[in-house]
């Protein structure tokens, strides 16, 4: 006989910040604990997490610094994006079954009151394409690309990180609206892939590439009318050396300097944007948030028409999630980047 | 008697570009050579130099890099905006007495088509006016300001450069427009004139602040939200390090780094514009062109009803073009710098 109080449970995962990151992220900063199997209120969904989106502006919610969005709290769950099944509904516009994506804990089971939950179809995507080429990488993509620079047919556009997840689609909405696109990854097989899977016109290694500023003027003779900058650091550099008048550069990402304890020295910008009248634009998605319902229908209706595709990485295992959101840093993913619990 | 040949004439004074400047530019870069003066043809104006605009932005087009405007030649006439008036005419459009601006060559007389000179009303404001709150530096401030940054009642506003012949009339537009406004300047004197002349909120000494991201801190106690960036360089940086979300910073000007040979390093911007979503928009004021008659409308507005002052430097004597130019970047003038031939 079991003595009162004592219970057979299997107990939830769950990952906490542990220490706030000194530069590059260690296994040290994330502390896997575990907790009671929530149990459920009225009003509420219990998820089981299927799919866990690790991204690179992760990093900045890990520091202390105020930044677009609140920093995590230390010993509290990470939230990303992730996806999940609904196995026990005490909220009306849930059913068991239904699958689920929103901004939600690092935890193996959760509840919900069902806020800021956006119903997925299993049958139209895989399930983890809404963590990416419909979720907020491909809206990423689309926005910046299309409310910031604004393609006209002809231009050149260049993109960095190019073979990441929201390179990869960016360049491809270049292709769809008749832009000459440059990619610049970090590996043979990145750059091969850009033009044979993702139809890029060009690719530059810069891990292989000496003089970054001239290869960009080899690729595009006719300098660059957009820089989709993903990176910063001194491949941003050497882009803006060659950006045309009138030139525009929506600013995604810094990941090249995410780590740095101080911010990073390098050529100012102020001289080139008079010179050639350029526009430089950092965003975040959610700006853009009115314009969503446009964008997916227009990625749903080019990935339906074959006219584009996506790469993803998907890493095994809740207890890996730390580990393969450091390998962003290193640049081991090959498009999205998704942990399958 | 005189001998056949031989004529009686005043020479015409020109200033050529006798070599391009390295670094700061040295009275051995002009030249002043004579020639015979003009004589008119069919369908031209002779002009008589009255005002000669000197600017910073010459100093780019003295280099051979190109810019948005092609370099001058060397051994050719260095060119700005102009009063001048018409002395003769064989151009139906022009009449002897008229005064006109345009951009024209530094030489006390020369002809014109007429092509690009615009007719100046000498009763409706002093003369140099027109090249300093009427013209182009007026319409930079106002461009800059309204079409790029559409300033908020409430919002914060800080201009760099700011006791200029932009910056002031930047500054008073935002209090026009209900903002509050910081003026950052390099003597204590500026600084008093910007509150006691031009109604500034406040004023910062760049020259005696061991702290300048502290003291626009202080000014600024709610952020900035646009940044009219006059000058490039740590002022620079200074004011990006208070920038809010959706900060705006129209970037018109760079004289901190005009003199540079090469591009000077400063701290990278991308983290920052992601981090608040923030607009750096480079411009030269012709790119809005087709708002000039709106904004003159605006700026004669504003000075009649006396919501709008100015100040100009005037240097006499054509002999004094180049070190008034010189002066600009020793920050020697207050407002815009005119030389009265």
């Amino acid at each position: 006989m079991l003595s009162p109080g004592f219970k057979i449970s299997i107990m939830n995962k769950v990952i906490v910040l542990n220490s706030r990151p000194v530069g590059k992220p260690t296994l040290k900063d994330f502390k896997f604990i575990e907790e009671d199997n929530p149990t459920l209120k009225d009003g509420e969904v219990l998820l089981k997490t299927l799919y866990v989106s690790v991204d690179p502006y992760l990093r900045g919610r890990m520091s202390e610094a105020k930044s677009y969005v609140a920093p995590f709290e230390l010993n509290k769950p990470i939230q990303s994006a992730i996806v999940a099944e609904v196995t026990d509904s005490k909220n009306g516009d849930f059913k068991i079954g239904d699958f689920i994506t929103g901004g939600l804990d690092w935890k193996q089971f959760q509840t919900s009151s069902g806020k800021g939950l956006t119903k997925v179809d299993a049958n139209a995507a895989d399930l983890s394409a809404y963590l990416g080429i419909l979720g907020m990488t491909g809206l990423t993509a689309y926005s910046g690309l299309i409310n910031i620079a604004n393609p006209q047919k002809g231009e050149t556009l260049v993109v960095s990180g190019a073979a990441g997840a929201v390179g990869s689609v960016v360049g491809q909405i270049g292709k769809i609206l008749g832009c000459k696109v440059i990619g610049i990854a970090g590996s043979d097989e990145k750059v091969e892939m850009l033009k044979s899977k993702f139809g890029f016109d060009e690719g530059i290694n810069y891990k292989t590439t000496t003089d970054m500023k001239k290869a960009i003027k080899d690729a595009a003779p006719n300098g660059v009318d957009i820089y989709f900058d993903n990176v910063g650091g001194e491949i941003s550099d050497a882009v803006l050396a060659n950006i045309n008048k009138f030139g525009r550069v929506p600013v995604c990402g810094a990941i090249a300097t995410y780590n740095d304890t101080e911010i990073p020295m390098g050529p100012r910008v102020q001289s080139t944007l008079v010179k050639n009248s350029v526009l430089m634009q950092g965003f975040i998605v959610s700006n853009y948030a009115d314009k969503f319902p446009e964008a997916i229908k227009k990625l749903s209706g080019w990935l339906k028409e074959g006219q584009l595709t996506y790469s993803e990485t998907i890493v095994n295992g809740f207890e890996n999630i730390p580990q393969a959101f450091m390998d962003l840093f290193e640049g081991k993913n090959e498009g999205k980047m998704v942990v399958k619990v």
